[in-house]
């Protein structure tokens, strides 16, 4: 540990948390059962299969989706690739996707190669799909899809899937929807046609996503690169993870949730603070913050080293640019953010010792700051 | 187990062996130390980069590949991709690849999507690329690049790089080789501008593929599905797993060619066999075989029940058909073929066994067949 003062506290839990102790046991209990190639005809190769579809079955029944239409892919640029392309060749003659203006880099990456247009619908103040807007980019004839995530990973923001979906289906055009941010956290979705989760940001050990399609959908199911094969042990633990939140899940919420209300006032009695999103609206355990003329990576890496981890900008150091385009759509500009993500492992005294060090670099970066 | 009489036989180790005990003590050591997301800016996740990074070093030090230009990624279908697609879009206006007609499908399909034509090679009847035809297919300026495999995943057969390399760059061609069937077994290859591995193939857990590029080689970064991270622990475990096989590669693949060859013996003997290959020019421990009039998958399927793990037909049950393309460049047709590879595990009782049991299920298939 870096920080020899006391324990590190891990804020940064969206898109990864450490692995509880009963995930952990299940997952290296799996290791001796599953190591074999599943897709063999052979005793170990059924072993390793049987880990899968077992785990396939579990996270089917969280996400009330068709067992047999509930797959599992070593990654979820894979799993976005299998929904939005797959989709998009089913319905040949249909060029252009309708998105979110917030939906994901990997998503929107995807659905620019899987069509000829891809029509990016505006987000309100608080990161909510503007739905007038949404319906009038339907017409045309020539849309093949619609993409519109759960909530986002940044900000939490929620969408209003109930009628999203009602609208798409109205204009005959499936909804795939990106829950990699919610499933674990809240009620899962009931409203789409595809839909992706991510393992990950439940506590799973990487190298799995989720992919399940409606009973009614139809897809294409050859895509560019071959899919590969998940490590079974990996797919059991992710099963778990999930299971394990699931029954501990309404009242980690309301404690989080409860959290991060406190979080979110204490960050708005700082001067130049800016708190992004509705707590009303928003996912339980994420918040997203800036300071006004503050570099958020410079932030960041000086929390890190009073023993906070927490995430910054777009969440990760490989996207091109450290500006956010989710807060862009928001029409907020800022020097980079501050995301905060809680674990049900996160207590009180970690929210505490957290402002207090957040004052205190705050202060530190704002003395370093040149006047302008 | 199912097999109440002894313990079972794993003969399908290509493409996934067990784990050894050093291997795993190693994973098991990176789990705690690698959960969370190599690609954010605080320390855990720093953490997990550095076990990452020592894994691409230690593996890059056995390839002897520039260790900058050493990447992982979570499968080898997104390794292929990034390698043939990458290439291939790094040469705009150059529109058809070059690939031996016994490249694996995935590689292939990858191919046929990068290229507007993919021009197969024949290889003789041992698996050799026919070198005159190569030859002639690389001229009319229209060729991206050349993707040949080191050594075939089914019948072994190791091909001439050197003289493929030469001929490749003669024509100002950059050359792929596909080595998910090599490393770990025999020296690795020297001559290639990008290379792929499999350390599945090598015992590693599942999760990571290697891509590596040669120092002169050009390719574009971005393909069309977002690669994603690979699991730190499994990229530990896959590089530890691979020092231990080049530890005691020469005297395990002594001992493999020792067993193969008398495999090789063994079935040749039996009435209606044929083995594939020629074994001065092959892996040490892999052998593919079929039986005359026999159901290769039938036959699999009798000696699972034996305790015997073999694999069958082009290994992989989610193939479009059960017969091999890669036998079928051979010039052969068969009912489905069994494939052999072994695991320094195995011992010269485990072949023995593994001969008696073929003996006495082939007895029974026969005595099924009907009579033509």
């Amino acid at each position: 540990m870096d920080n020899p003062d006391g324990r590190r506290v891990f804020l940064d839990a969206s898109g990864s948390a450490p692995m509880t102790p009963r995930t952990k046991e299940a997952f290296l209990a799996a290791i001796d059962e599953g190591w074999a190639d599943p897709e063999r005809l052979h005793h170990e190769s059924r072993r390793s299969q049987a880990l899968i579809d077992g785990a396939r079955e579990a996270i089917a029944a969280v996400l009330r989706s068709p067992v047999e239409r509930t797959l599992v892919v070593p990654t979820f640029g894979l799993a976005f690739d299998r929904a939005i392309a797959g989709i998009a060749a089913a319905r040949r003659g249909r060029t252009r996707i309708v998105a979110s203006a917030i939906e994901r880099r990997p998503l929107l990456r995807i659905a620019h190669r899987s069509s000829s247009a891809v029509s990016l619908v505006p987000v309100d103040d608080d990161g909510r799909l503007d739905l007038e807007a949404f319906v009038q980019t339907l017409s045309g004839g020539d849309v093949s899809l619609v993409a519109v995530q759960h909530t986002n990973q940044e900000i939490g923001v929620i969408q209003r899937l109930e009628r999203i979906h009602a609208l798409a289906t109205e204009a005959h055009l499936p909804l795939v929807v990106d829950a990699t941010a919610s499933i674990g956290h809240i009620d899962p979705p009931r409203d789409w046609d595809a839909l992706v989760a991510d393992p990950c940001d439940w506590g799973s050990p990487r190298g799995i996503a989720v992919l399940a399609f409606g009973a009614a959908s139809r897809w294409s199911p050859v895509g560019p690169v071959v899919a590969g094969k998940v490590n079974p042990a990996v797919a059991l633990a992710a099963a778990v993870a999930l299971e394990e939140r699931e029954e501990g899940r309404v009242e980690a919420s309301t404690r989080m949730r409860r959290l991060t209300d406190r979080l979110r006032h204490a960050i708005h009695a700082i001067s130049g603070a800016e708190v992004f999103g509705d707590s009303t609206i928003s996912l339980p355990h994420v918040l997203s913050v800036a300071f006004d003329g503050v570099d958020g990576e410079a932030l960041a890496a000086a929390l890190d080293r009073e023993g906070f981890a927490v995430g910054s900008g777009s969440a990760c150091t490989t996207e091109p640019s450290p500006q956010s385009h989710v807060l862009a759509a928001l029409g907020t500009v800022t020097l980079g953010n501050l995301r905060i993500g809680l674990h049900p492992g996160i207590t009180d005294a970690d929210v505490d010792s957290f402002v207090a060090a957040l004052r205190k670099v705050l202060a530190g970066e704002l003395a370093r700051r040149p006047r302008g």
